[in-house]
């Protein structure tokens, strides 16, 4: 029997709207009392809190669906856990940890699902703004319930270039080495008169809230390195679902995996959608001054 | 007569709810012919929207203050319009306007008002996420006109401490020159493990709604350059209440007017409040690499 992903969808929803969002908006900004230097306290609380999360999580979707795999950012065990064809539940409990610890309203849940490696589910639930948007492969968008019809919100943007557009940037918590270089100069190729000349760049502090803007046609683009599955699985799904797509942060990076590390998510386009969204990926690929690389 | 703040502020609140916010929300996003090159499509539309906006409040303010100065950003010209000491509205109908452009959710109405050049009254209002911050003199800090506890917040918050904090920074639309430089050099200072090693920086791209942030205990501080005194009259005001202070961008400058055009404000703190915010400024700005100056 085919796996019916509106179903799940609408499951996930239900679990984030019901028993994760409360959670995450309750907590929010009340676990303060760390120490950063060694980190190691900030790391414990936190992780306590999200782990806990998790299990509610975990819990309930293998009642519902006891036959499919469970990936979320607490169990992950590096180099064991893998991501293989099986239906797989990708899950971040709470996106946003530093958001989350200091109550800017941009921590979430993220909750995705892939099969054959691909998201095809994906839930976005974001308790403080009480903003909850969801996909499922070819059934679309929904924000709150409500279909989102991204080709009207597409139509009515003007064309997708990068010296135009608003892009999200996150420098992340690794601030050193060649990543960290590489961001910086980035970002100032992106921003210089010179080269980029974007907009502007925008920074929320959370992959899953960021990509689900750009479906929703409020970013054009994001381009991070260091992220895992689970930031990213849920808002594939549903930028997929608005003609969006995610290639690697690096040039030529043309097909990648959930699992990549690096990314450059895209929005949709109304018209010549692969054109444009072609050109726009290697004009920012022009701008990545170096190479991301995460083991 | 004394001047009653209170009042004012309730009336600021009722224009903002009332009038202004429905224009913004109904207008976001709506605007995209324009020739970015010149820029010259682009500054008309959004000036002909903001004026519109910026007309509705002045006139609207006219009539119940008709005694009252007002600086309005579209009304303001430059080395000519001064600020008195009379009392004095100062107002950006539209603030975040790149985000207003796009539809990024974080454009706001903000509302301020200057007696003896300080900031008395503040309004802030953003229709995206229904979110109506609001402060006046010596009588605290509404939001969405429910009295806000901010020494209850600042006491489930964490000592203000540079490298545990969350910073707001906003490169601005001007991308060349010392300024530029200065605020790249400055950004990888605060992000850097050797120096700052802030939590992380966001970017909302709007003057007002960050002040607002830090004003609810969502941020720790924001630094910037090239702003006026409409970005953050109303901010300021609502700061004061919340125990937070706005110094100078640049070492040493302790005391500044409301027009400084470069600004770093801090929240407050639960206890010993002006010596943590005194070592945290410090400790900003020595982080500050260069200096930031405007005509």
């Amino acid at each position: 029997m085919p796996i019916n992903y509106k179903e799940i969808e609408e499951f996930l929803c239900k679990l984030a709207l019901e028993k994760v969002g409360p959670i995450i908006k309750s907590k929010s900004g009340t676990l303060q009392e760390y120490d950063l230097k060694t980190g190691s306290r900030r790391v414990d609380i936190v992780t306590a809190i999200d782990k806990q999360v998790e299990a509610i999580i975990w819990e309930t979707v293998k009642k519902e669906y006891p036959d499919f795999k469970f990936i979320g950012e607490e169990s992950y065990i590096k180099n064991v856990t893998k991501i293989t064809d099986e239906p797989t539940f990708i899950i971040d409990p709470i996106d946003g940890t530093t958001n989350f610890v200091h109550d800017f309203p941009f921590s979430c849940t993220s909750m995705g699902l892939t099969v054959d490696k691909i998201p095809v589910v994906g839930v976005i639930f974001n308790p403080h703004i009480n903003l909850l948007v969801s996909a499922s492969k070819s059934n679309g968008v929904r924000v709150n319930g409500k279909e989102f019809d991204y080709k009207d919100k597409l139509k009515s943007m003007g064309p997708l270039v990068l010296n135009k557009s608003i892009v999200a940037l996150q420098p992340g918590s690794a601030r050193e080495g060649s990543n960290f270089i590489c961001k910086m100069k980035t970002y100032q190729n992106l921003l210089d008169c010179e080269k980029g000349f974007i907009h502007g760049f925008r920074n929320l502090g959370s992959s899953a809230m960021t990509l689900a803007y750009i479906a929703l046609g409020k970013l054009d683009s994001y381009w991070d390195g260091g992220c895992y599955c689970w930031d990213v699985c849920a808002g594939w799904c549903i930028l997929n679902e608005t003609g969006g797509t995610i290639v690697g942060a690096n040039d030529q990076e043309w097909q990648i995996g959930v699992n990549n590390r690096t990314y450059l998510a895209v929005r949709g386009c109304f018209e010549s959608t692969s054109g444009e969204q072609k050109k726009y990926i290697k004009d920012f690929w022009s701008c990545v001054d170096g190479k991301l690389s995460y083991e």
